[in-house]
């Protein structure tokens, strides 16, 4: 993400270039010329790749020219060699008149000296990387990546590497999905582990990471008693503490969010705070909520200015689908010959996630959709 | 890219769970009861998170749930808290009914044991890992990154790091962009650095870098002389050879295609042969036919089954599009407010693909676009 524009130190090209091969003129040499009644000029030289022209061109003669090559002087147009032919040796006729700057790019077409190239703010695409080649600019200003802690909450969870599981046992499947949105948002992600619902544990964990991190993600057990502890751990974190605890958003209901650590240590006004987010303790509503809310804002955290585009299609709905108003509804769908095929399932099953091609929104307006509206359904790459 | 199908090791999530907060129940225990005629059953227990039960339900008794909590013997309904109080110690009564397998997630809901969880031939996305986590698969066969060397040619092409540029000279814009376009299309981009003109060092390049490559790109110099050379190159790399020198696209209409070194020493048949693209020396040119061409190519040869879906937007198009029938036009454009605005400009110029937004195709059989037209924008991330 740049951190500041990027301006030309030169100007680009940096001199006048031929688009075409063929031979460098005066325009004017090649005026009311044509196939009947060619023009005739001397050649007087060549210009090689790479090289600054020995030759200059005065009226009467042309120089060679390869696409791409440096325009000599007095030259103010290039004649495509398809519209020349030799006439006899050291002489072309021309059959067809060019304009003044027809086949030459402008020293200073692409980019003129101190002309913005890169705007702030922006992921660097494969075009700016040329384009900052180009202009001889290996290195620039760029936002640190947010660095985003993850930590995994509930007696019940386990690390995914446990081979056997005790009854009662999962692995934890939240936290590695996380890491890859996080990276996906444009952060470094730092897998805190699996922190015990002992009173305390995830209090002292959160506040060791506090130091070291730009985002804090909790994800929590699912049990109403595990939240709670979240809730309890993060308001411990200090001011300003929790800004919401829940959200009208299915799934993803007990979602909480919050701003920790804001220093006030020193007696002066504090910093902003860490931005908090404690996800639902089912790994698909927690992916859910992080995809909608967790990763715009290490985006923002980032320094990113306008969101990426998402891929996305347009797809006619195969049946109704009911909404409550006032809440936002993330439907996973299968999409088909044009078809959104919505995937139903408990809020726990991952299996709904995989299998689905990408979402849709019903907007809290809505009661829901009918059949047969035609629906936009994101992607997932 | 997985190069094989994963399958569930063992049944997901392994035991039947809660989905709510509540109390597990026979679900005959609750026929019937409403908010004037409550059922009242025995609390014999309570499940802690991550733990086997350790009681059995039996009629006419409860026990006590955390969400996601294993269901003990005995019961196949839970009722939500919501629906019960406390009676008196040890006593709930329930004020709605459940029906068998309410509240549960069955053992083998999110996948059977030996279900297919992930097909071969994908990017591995978010929501898989966490399916992978959850079915404690820690390692998949995958498709090895094609390695895919680029090499740069003509003479007036010097690094990107060249502080002062000589008169004619030009640094290496295609080559860094070519890299990243490779990696986004899950490659591994090896810089073969810029081979001069002399005849046979690029061919030469070419010989030492056809053992390591999965694919080889050229980046070729702008002259008509410096592309003869990469022709010329390319064929003495032996059979199958060039396929084709010219595609009906603009820009990047002096493009070659061709498969080389397939192995024929050994008196057997060859295997197949390594593909080659020879890009235009425009560097905006072989950035357009690169995405076209090119990073499909490396899906195919890393193996993967279809096409990612990309970002695109539906807009309006602000003027009349010229083309010319049997050809394919890549028209760089900017987006804003639904309206898509051509970008032109020689197609020596960067600027016209770092100020673009994204591009629409004019197909072969269109002989161009009236302004008004609706057109799909691919969009650029």
């Amino acid at each position: 993400m740049t951190a500041e524009p990027v301006r030309a130190p030169h100007a680009l090209p940096g001199f006048a270039r031929s688009t075409v091969d063929g031979y460098a003129v005066r325009a004017a040499d090649t005026y009311g010329v044509s196939e009947g009644l060619p023009g005739y000029l001397t050649v007087t030289g060549a210009v090689p790749m790479g090289t600054a022209p020995g030759v200059t061109v005065t009226s009467g003669t042309a120089v060679s020219m390869p696409t791409g090559g440096a325009i000599p002087p007095g030259a103010d147009a290039v004649v495509m060699i398809e519209y020349t032919a030799e006439a006899m040796p050291g002489t072309i006729e021309v059959v067809r008149p060019v304009a003044p700057g027809e086949g030459i790019v402008r020293a200073d077409e692409d980019a003129a000296e101190g002309q913005q190239l890169i705007r702030s703010g922006r992921v660097l695409r494969p075009q700016d990387l040329a384009m900052l080649a180009a202009a001889g600019v290996t290195s620039v200003r760029v936002h640190a990546r947010p660095v985003v802690t993850v930590f995994s909450t509930g007696d019940e969870v386990v690390p995914p590497d446990t081979e056997v599981l005790k009854p009662g046992q999962v692995r934890d499947a939240t936290a590695s999905a996380l890491a890859a949105l996080v990276r996906d948002a444009g952060g470094t992600p730092v897998l805190g582990g699996i922190v015990s619902d002992d009173p305390g544990a995830l209090e002292r964990a959160l506040r060791a990471a506090l130091p070291e991190s730009d985002v804090i993600v909790i994800s929590a057990g699912s049990s109403v008693g595990t939240r709670d502890e979240t809730a309890n751990a993060v308001a411990a974190l200090g001011p300003p503490g929790i800004w919401c605890h829940g959200l009208a958003i299915k799934p993803g209901k007990p979602t909480l969010l919050a701003e920790c650590g804001a220093s006030t240590d020193t007696g002066t006004a504090g910093g902003p705070g860490i931005p908090v987010i404690g996800l639902p303790g089912n790994p698909r509503s927690a992916l859910v909520v992080f995809r909608l809310i967790g990763m715009p804002l290490i985006r923002l955290v980032g320094g990113l200015a306008a969101a990426p585009p998402e891929p996305s299609t347009r797809a006619v709905l195969s049946r109704d689908l009911a909404s409550a108003t006032g809440r936002l509804d993330v439907v996973q769908v299968t999409v088909s010959d044009g078809v959104a095929t919505p995937l139903f399932g408990a809020s726990a099953l991952l299996s709904v996630l995989t299998e689905a091609d990408g979402y849709l929104v019903i907007p809290e307006e809505a009661t829901g959709l009918d059949a047969g509206t035609e629906v936009t359904v994101t992607r997932y790459a």
